[in-house]
């Protein structure tokens, strides 16, 4: 199958814009755009995550991780921007956007879900994160973020 | 952590609405609809979707059958209810909507994605179905249905 077919495939797929945010055991904050967060079970309440071993953020999301998966709305296209681009890693916490007194999350963000991670399952270049969630907060209205077709939707 | 709380911020997660079909060993075909398709790799290419374990067609989907994920254009929200309201179950092959001559899809999808599952993962109530894409077939343009806010979006 030529590669362009599974791209053009995926590239219908649409799909809200989260941001994964930790930090590591000596307090540096990591962020990441995703968008193939997915609500897995209820009970217990969990949801999944697909993260490249090679983003930077990788090596922090073990077993017993505390994160937040904070659902951007849609003015937040720059900090979907920031957290996806490899050159912008330095200036990712350099703004106004976050509370780093705990675990890191993202202010006005659509959701702020605060997970542990529970399980990494390895597959290839990805590893799957599945985390529990602990607390949830969600702003009125629904605003989300999608990113379909190559482009933002609006 | 009150339920409502996390189904709340999983209503804030908008996704594609696809629909999983596939035929078991005596030919008998299944389908079910899903907004939790992720594409996983490119190499291999390869999606996951989460799939309840009380699902009629969880037990179809082992290792090495060949599956058909169907994303939805947005016209086709009668096939989105038909293929999850559980009372619909005997009707959902009723329909013009099929090719059933081998693994059976979608005539009129936005993509089909024809897969082998590769491997699955159990996690409480449902399982991660991960499957190798073997050949996909896009419409244009680009017209997908989205699910989020409890609502299609439109």
């Amino acid at each position: 199958m030529p590669k362009e077919q599974f791209l053009n495939a995926m590239r219908c797929l649409a799909a809200s814009v989260s941001v994964v945010s930790v930090k590591d055991s000596s307090g540096k904050s990591y962020a990441m755009t995703a968008s193939s967060v997915t609500s897995l079970t209820i009970e217990p309440p969990a949801i999944l995550v697909c993260v490249n071993k090679d983003a930077s953020i990788h090596h922090v999301l073990e077993q017993g991780a505390e994160i937040c998966i904070n659902i951007l709305n849609n003015d937040q296209q720059e900090i979907s921007n920031l957290c996806s681009a490899k050159d912008a890693e330095p200036s990712r916490f350099k703004n106004d956007h976050w509370n780093q007194d705990g675990v890191p999350f993202l202010k006005h963000a659509q959701s702020n879900i605060f997970c542990e991670v529970d399980k990494i399952i390895e597959y290839h270049s990805h590893s799957i994160v599945i985390s529990k969630v602990i607390q949830a907060k969600s702003a009125e209205p629904f605003n989300t973020l999608i990113y379909a077709d190559g482009r933002y939707l609006s």
